[in-house]
């Protein structure tokens, strides 16, 4: 085994240094996505659309295994529509894009202007409760009709004021499921089905921890009885909300007439339906980056990287190039006949034409899980220099060819649990209960000497929802993200308004 | 073998009684999709979805194949990228989409009106040659950055005057490759392997034949030096464009800038990249239809099939549930043991609680290939009564269960052939070689007494590019679809201009 020499990193700056930046860099430095000249819209790269499509793969094959279909409804909602639901226009129409006009025309100077004005405006779609809704009640009539079960995988835009790449952008890529019931109890267990397996897929593919509950009122969807949510612990020690999943009573329904027929065939009998919508978004991509990754840039855990392992030959010499390069691709179709997490093993042989060095470290920095580097002395020995990413980045394994072959679909397993026990132990290292505001205070607030080094995490302090969370955030820039399920059972004084309550919630700065 | 007694239609009106109200019918019924109050924009359907996904997955994979990658780019183009190519807003900006407001504010009446005006107007995407061509010109600085080739999944608009669902909506959803590339020669190949690859799809899944070529001059896509396109004809003998590759030149790359340092090192040696895109969309769903389906409603090529196989459990007795559907369940779990296709055959049980002949004939109106009954007297005797979307309703098979289980993936490979082959014998009967502008007006000019009647289809005639057509889309609205590559190599006289030429094109109407 050998040892670095150096210790300098890939990305700067480094975390400490400033972790709002060395975010960017890494989605720059893996090629995961840029900005555009188009305010808040990014261009999605080959690498980071490749985790997306992960993602929807193994989600989707999770919502049709519940029962759900997927579907496609319009990009465009007529104006009129949001008018129908005041509270969901406040959480939502307000920034959003409005397409008013048709054509373009030349006017008289020859530049090119808007022309053909709509008589009523289009919103393109923050999210599509209503013109689903819309559909449903022309859909149902009977309680033969239900329940509707369909997802939409789509693109959406609202009009952030701050975009990030990832983590909030005009235009994102999400999906979103919009189910409709007979019973109020049919719809509940459908929210919470969908969380628990947003949960799940966190925990199991992202290998990110995540704690989950109810949203507090001040926190819930515009127009939703109640709001689940799943929140992340990031490395800065902020809640990152990964997802959400929305029991929407029969708000929804009312303002959009879903009604049908019920069961009893006796009298009037129509009732409201019962309708839930939950969703996941290209955020996730942003959570998974800021979990995993270092100061060396992408992290990726293993069964959601677009490819698993990557050869790197080492030509010195061009007489040596053939030999490399056959050794290479014999080594890379003996690795694809292996299995992991259900699936061939994807394995890319780089033969750009660039520095080894180079080469070498624009996979640390696209966060490949695997390194292989064959060379000269690989090739006459029948070995592989193997390099894990979550290892430091000089340390190689120099291993006979048929062990490496046999061994990384257990290295990969081996580094997908790894990273979920480090995210696991780094939010239960941050994790604490606090008894009274001061003790809250004194977690988020750094110490005297060392005024930027990060505080806090997750505050587990007792809070009952009727009080108000104002000053908290204006002071502390803290929020709370959920009322997790798993409660221990005992009371106390509410943090904020001294009343006694039974749930303590989860207190956190957020994205 | 039981016969129908009964020839009623499930659709109404029939393809002779009015195409165009059949084909929607057609859609209607089999659930596909649904027209919305938004203008021009369609709910694809389940079924309709399902259809697209199969396309998309098909597709995605060849794409794969022949080394591309995808990408996700804005949904918005600034304004300013259309006056950079005069010829491509002509064809392309001028019915559009145009967002000028990112607020919604309530005006004194308490209505939403939109608000902060945009300082420069963003049009939703009506094809992203633009903004890929303004990202590649940042990507693109040396040869060895070529080629890039990448493919994006997205919706697109356009605003249509005359919408109809599938064929020509205001949104739809397409595929759009992108490729820059070093040399001419590369950018054409590529232009022509990927028209070979629709070409392929169109043959081998959708089971439609089309004849390819160039696209005439008049009919090129604004802003490329060649278009190449694949018609296929409908059974109303109507051309359908099924899919273009474009051979853009320089001409893009001009206009956004993608130039590179060339592989001569000496001097300043920098090129323009030669650059290609190719796309299909939706509409190929619309073709799809209207090649096979009849007036019994949807027939489905198995390959492309959202379900293989339905099972209709015949219970007439309460007291029989039970015994039905344990045997449907058995049927249903021994076929998907089956492969057809390289997949495992898809089987759906239809346990809804409907009338049996209502039931039946929603599946033969939705197309699917198989239809199994299993009933009292299949049950006992171990038998399956078996019926193919592409014979007669009535038209059943009893066959002992295992015999069922072993032929049915010989059945649906039988069936995608037979599917294939009546669409190639039907363009080959309605194909025909016209000499002269008399032939060419006879061909698609119903005789006296039958002036509803079905005419024309495809006309094979000589045709110099530098001819006029506009006479002949005037009077007999038919149009030059393309100039196949496949010509016999004789030459004669140009049936609009009399110029000799040696290429024949396709003269037909078209969608």
């Amino acid at each position: 085994m050998k040892n670095a020499k150096s210790s300098r990193s890939a990305i700067s700056p480094t975390r400490e240094e400033n972790y709002a930046d060395w975010y960017l860099e890494v989605v720059k430095k893996a090629e995961l996505a840029e900005h555009t000249q188009v305010r808040g819209c990014m261009v999605i790269k080959p690498w980071g659309y490749a985790i997306w499509e992960n993602i929807r793969r193994v989600l989707d094959k999770k919502f049709t295994q519940t029962g759900h279909e997927n579907a496609y409804f319009p990009l465009f909602i007529p104006l009129r529509y949001f008018e129908k639901e005041a509270k969901h226009v406040e959480g939502f129409a307000k920034e959003c894009a409005v397409v008013t006009h048709h054509r373009l025309e030349q006017n008289g100077e020859g530049r090119l202007v808007p022309g053909g004005k709509l008589e009523e405006p289009l919103i393109v779609r923050p999210t599509s409760e209503m013109i689903i809704g819309e559909t449903y009640a022309k859909w149902v009539k009977s309680y033969r009709d239900l329940p509707i079960l369909i997802n939409q995988w789509a693109n959406v835009v609202r009009w952030e004021m701050r975009p990030r790449m990832f983590l909030r952008t005009a235009e994102f890529l999400w999906q979103e499921g919009h189910t409709a019931h007979e019973t109020e109890k049919e719809a509940i267990a459908e929210t919470l089905q969908m969380l628990n397996l947003y949960v799940d897929f966190c925990k199991n593919y992202l290998a990110m921890p995540t704690l989950y509950g109810r949203k507090p009122l001040e926190e819930r969807f515009p127009g939703a009885v109640e709001t689940y949510t799943l929140e992340a612990m990031m490395q800065d020690r902020r809640a990152l909300q990964a997802g959400t999943s929305h029991f929407l009573g029969q708000n929804f329904a009312k303002s959009c007439g879903i009604q049908f027929q019920t069961r009893q065939s006796s009298g009037e009998g129509r009732s409201y339906a019962w309708t839930t919508s939950w969703g996941v978004t290209t955020r996730l991509i942003g959570a998974m980056i800021m979990t995993h990754s270092d100061d060396n840039g992408l992290v990726l855990p293993p069964k959601i990287a677009p490819k698993h392992v990557v050869i790197l030959p080492i030509v010195r010499r061009s007489e040596e190039a053939k030999e490399m390069f056959t050794y290479a691709e014999k080594l890379q179709s003996a690795l694809q006949q292996k299995q992991c997490f259900g699936q061939s093993i994807s394995v890319q042989i780089d033969r750009r034409d660039i520095r080894g060095g180079e080469k070498m470290w624009s996979w640390v920095k696209k966060g490949i899980p695997l390194r292989l580097e064959v060379g000269p002395k690989e090739c006459a020995s029948k070995t592989v220099s193997l390099s894990r990413r979550i290892d430091p980045v000089s340390t190689k394994i120099i291993l006979p060819r048929e062990e490496v072959i046999s061994k990384t679909p257990y290295m990969l397993a081996e580094m997908q649990a790894l990273l979920l026990e480090n995210a696991e132990r780094f939010q239960e290292e941050h994790t604490q209960k606090v008894e009274t505001l001061e003790e809250l205070y004194a977690f988020f607030t750094p110490p005297n000497d060392a005024a930027t080094c990060p505080t806090g995490g997750f505050a587990l302090g007792y809070y009952d929802e009727q009080a108000s969370t104002q000053v908290l955030q204006k002071e502390l820039g803290v929020t709370v993200r959920c009322i997790p399920f798993d409660q221990e059972g005992s009371s106390g004084p509410c943090l904020l308004s001294g009343k006694q309550t039974n749930q303590r919630a989860v207190f956190a700065k957020a994205y």
